[in-house]
């Protein structure tokens, strides 16, 4: 076993920071880590937390670590880790930014670690990144792990796939328009949070979304991978009646119950079995992305140079179009 | 030359309308019909609206497309088609929906073509799709392409990538949380429209607009793709300062305006010789798209029997990574 595994195992906070910058880096060195501490792993319990911009998401996850750090009522005090993605910040900063506007009572304390991470221009990238930092998260001892997630796309039910419950945040004032609120981002939910829930439109925002899940139950969830669509495989589980949860996450009323929550749907995942086969879909995703990213970069080291150019350039002048370009390039790979 | 690829050209609307279908499908015939048609391309523009749910992007797409129907002043009428697509509804409906929101005016009028797609479980495939939407339109004659997409993810990076002018929706009210308007999503801004302008808030949204333009100027637009990174490469673009333009979509003001600034992007684009860089870039990302999804379906074909399966077990048990495991699922293909 390597000293940096080791260290990481024993719970040493500055290897575990080296480890995770090795695997955003993609470093080799942070590949083997990761498979010498997946074994160790398996025992975190893995929340994600998304919704569109505007709704509050950070604060509320800032307000559910601090829950699990400061239990009520002789509840059980966990560590805690967060991963912030942002997978619409392509370009850079919005990581920095996001670290910045974190809770000052999170800071300072040795069982909290927060990691952020924006996209490096790779959407599937970011997802088996995140997917690596949780490992690494999971098998250093981190029970809770809180994963974050902006918008309402995709990248962001590709990151919901990650987690064992996932939590999608709402608020009053986006519902004016019928696009606000996705039956799509509907269907991923485990719990629906109504944040900012003092504001006005509460009972409208609140009684559109009762409406839409009435519309969407019973919900199958459906691990289909985006990545290789004939791996995937629908999921079928038992029946969990989404609640609705208000919040003020700033002020931290609703919170208590938001974690109780929680706790209550992790108890129906254990209970029904469910929890074994999300975990299973869970790691068939991740399984899923990381042979699409080696498979592109296979096709990469095998492509003879200034292939790809000549293809491109007889696309540009329109003598041949994309997909045939593309069947072209892809029969090179067997040559 | 198919008989369907014959009637596209010369301007039927129900073949249209079918091999729309057929490439929605991913039916071989669509391929062949999209490769015939390609040469017949190259003349449309294309704009791309993005923005977060909330904002009224359909809306003021529909404004857009009844100015081009309705010129004023002489302008020249040209024939229209929207392609609305949706990533966030990875699941159904979205398409539905939007068909059913879309505006009484443009129905009915020949000149317009409308065309709303979800996403059906593949992101790559959703671009891809419409990216053959766009060319099958492009092909039948139609001068300005809509592409219209919903929120601030990846998936609306990668679409607004086939686009020429990409313009950016932000609307009044979702400006008052951090993360409202994401750095990310205004660097691919050609023109910011501030819709809903009639509300409260908007010289708040405006100014912080305007304050994040400034910290992002100069904008290189940077057309690296996300699915193959190695064959992306940096636009040196001329330097175009970002407009924002007011509009009210609802009532229409604003939008003769919006066109405008979207014929004075058009001419920018000309004149500084971008339109052939962009036009090279955007092809470029398409191509990258189906070879990534051509490299995924090639390995399944070559994948033995229970393969995949024999090692997910492994991965579930936690006896191997899925790093490892991927390693190994992506070996066997060479053998």
């Amino acid at each position: 076993m390597s000293e940096i595994v080791q260290k990481v195992l024993a719970g040493d906070r500055l290897s575990l920071t080296r480890l995770l910058s090795k695997i955003e880096d993609g470093a080799p060195e942070g590949q083997q880590a990761l498979a010498e501490l997946f074994p160790h792993g398996g025992r975190a319990f893995l929340i994600g937390v998304t919704g569109a911009p505007g709704t509050g998401k950070s604060s509320l996850v800032n307000q559910i670590a601090y829950h699990y750090r400061h239990p009520a009522d002789g509840g059980e005090l966990k560590r805690v880790a967060i991963v912030a993605v942002d997978p619409s910040s392509p370009f850079s900063g919005g990581a920095v930014l996001g670290d910045r506007i974190r809770m000052n009572a999170l800071t300072g304390d040795a069982g909290v670690f927060i990691r952020s991470m924006a996209s490096r221009g790779s959407l599937g990238g970011l997802a088996s990144t995140t997917a690596g930092i949780v490992q690494a998260f999971d098998a250093a001892g981190f029970e809770i792990i809180l994963i974050e997630t902006v918008g309402a796309g995709q990248a962001e039910v590709d990151i919901a796939r990650l987690a064992h419950t996932t939590v999608v945040v709402e608020a009053p004032g986006l519902g004016d328009d019928v696009q606000a609120i996705k039956a799509g981002i509907l269907e991923i939910a485990d719990i629906l949070v109504v944040n900012k829930a003092d504001r006005p439109g509460i009972e409208q925002t609140e009684r559109a979304l009762k409406n839409m899940l009435q519309l969407a139950h019973p919900v199958r969830r459906d691990f289909t991978s985006p990545y290789l669509p004939a791996s995937g495989e629908a999921l079928n589980e038992a029946l969990w009646m989404t609640p609705i949860q208000r919040t003020v996450a700033t002020e931290g009323s609703g919170v208590l119950e938001l974690v109780g929550l929680i706790a209550k749907h992790r108890e129906h995942l254990s209970s029904t079995g469910d929890l074994a086969r999300r975990e299973r879909a869970r790691l068939a995703a991740e399984l899923d992305m990381l042979i699409q990213l080696g498979l592109v970069e296979n096709w990469q080291k095998r492509l003879g140079n200034g292939q790809y150019e000549e293809t491109l350039v007889e696309v540009v002048s329109r003598r041949i179009s994309p997909g045939e370009a593309a069947r072209k390039l892809i029969g090179m790979e067997s040559k």
